[in-house]
């Protein structure tokens, strides 16, 4: 199943609010530790998987890449991204994350932002990916940390109104997740980060970093975001074809 | 502080008790998938970071290589070790984890078996452990993964008697965890798994897996081990020397 949750008119009014969605980059916590993890962009062929509202592909355009293909399945997503982006270079093709193709070795970068934990078989991506990469190309990816989808709740174990632990649970029963985000259903897939590290190892490629963002120092004190630190919420993996 | 709980003699006795030290690495439900990530050790020179008992070793030896060291601070460890192996190409020395040394390039193979958990400077060892291997060489651990070691409980979470789920807590907060462990209290130090991978990494190893052993479904049914499935316990890294 190819879920397109993002097409549902609530949902995608709900995360049309979201800071990451009016603001752009600049106010989705993790933007800086990603792209501290993306090599040098500058005359380079980019794919970015799940798009959404093109963010990602306006700034590779920005750092002068060469092209920048930008995939989703939503419709409404694609309007959001084309009537957002100013670049000419980019281009935005509906496509759902597990049937893109391309030229076998013609791309230098393919990122995604949050998107793959909503794909089933993530194995295919990898394999996918490798051969659309140049040798040396990267594959540099975020999505929702094992820790933080193995329970369906995804809510922290609350006791008198306080917040007690992460309740971590079914960490090896992999697979699909019915989950609450934005008031909606929605379905993730969990995976353990051995899954992640091996799918990636056995697609052909190098383990080039491996990070659990968590907030600075000063948005923790800024925020009040202390319980960031007690759990990870997210996993970068930078990865690069061999 | 370099530990040496094992020297405390109720402790040790305690520890004597377990079946992987009755029964040697049979009886240690992550030996195979341990095993399964050793390089081939014929003819190779081989290092173990705490040796214990001896039982790695003695296995190593068993497989042909040409010489083994096992290193262990306890001094009760290293006369068990010697009482029980066979093998007449295995050396032990009486050294902390951090102290170690040999000839820079020498080994072929490092290995270690839920030891490291308790060495405070994880950095050092792997920057050393990268030195005294050849190009190509195998670092190959176990520890204590980072869901088991961030909250120093280290148990479930139970209501009415019954395991509700496995309380996260404080995963970036690493370092010093006083815990216990067969009813002493013992210190270990949490990493999360972003730290693992960035120090092997900048220590020049390459990544060649990421594991986190679970029982066999064999054993689950047998052994009524279901709950070994809600959270991982070890971690398994295969890392080679660039």
């Amino acid at each position: 199943m190819k879920q397109n949750k993002y097409d549902d008119p609530d949902f995608f009014d709900a995360y049309a609010q979201m800071p990451r969605s009016t603001d752009g980059l600049a106010s989705a916590g993790e933007w800086e530790v990603f792209r501290s993890h993306l090599p040098e962009l500058k005359e380079k062929t980019i794919l970015d998987l799940g798009c959404g509202y093109g963010w990602h592909c306006q700034f590779a355009a920005e750092q002068g890449a060469t092209q920048v293909i930008g995939i989703d399945l939503s419709e409404k997503m694609l309007a959001k991204a084309k009537a957002l982006t100013t670049a000419n270079n980019v281009e935005y093709q509906q496509c759902a994350i597990e049937d893109f193709t391309a030229e076998p070795g013609s791309l230098d970068v393919i990122f995604s932002s949050l998107a793959l934990h909503y794909v089933e078989d993530l194995a295919s991506v990898f394999r996918k990916s490798a051969e659309l990469l140049k040798t040396g190309g990267v594959l540099c990816y975020s999505v929702e940390h094992p820790i933080f989808t193995s329970n369906a709740s995804q809510d922290w174990h609350y006791q008198d109104g306080q917040i007690q632990h992460w309740p971590l649970d079914n960490y090896f029963h992999e697979g699909l997740r019915k989950t609450s985000f934005l008031g909606s259903e929605v379905v993730k897939y969990h995976r353990t980060m051995e899954s992640h590290i091996t799918l990636l190892l056995d697609s052909g490629f190098d383990i080039q970093a491996v990070v659990e963002p968590k907030p600075s120092d000063k948005l923790v004190e800024e925020m009040g975001w202390h319980d960031e630190l007690r759990r990870p919420m997210m996993l970068i993996i930078e990865a690069m074809k061999k």
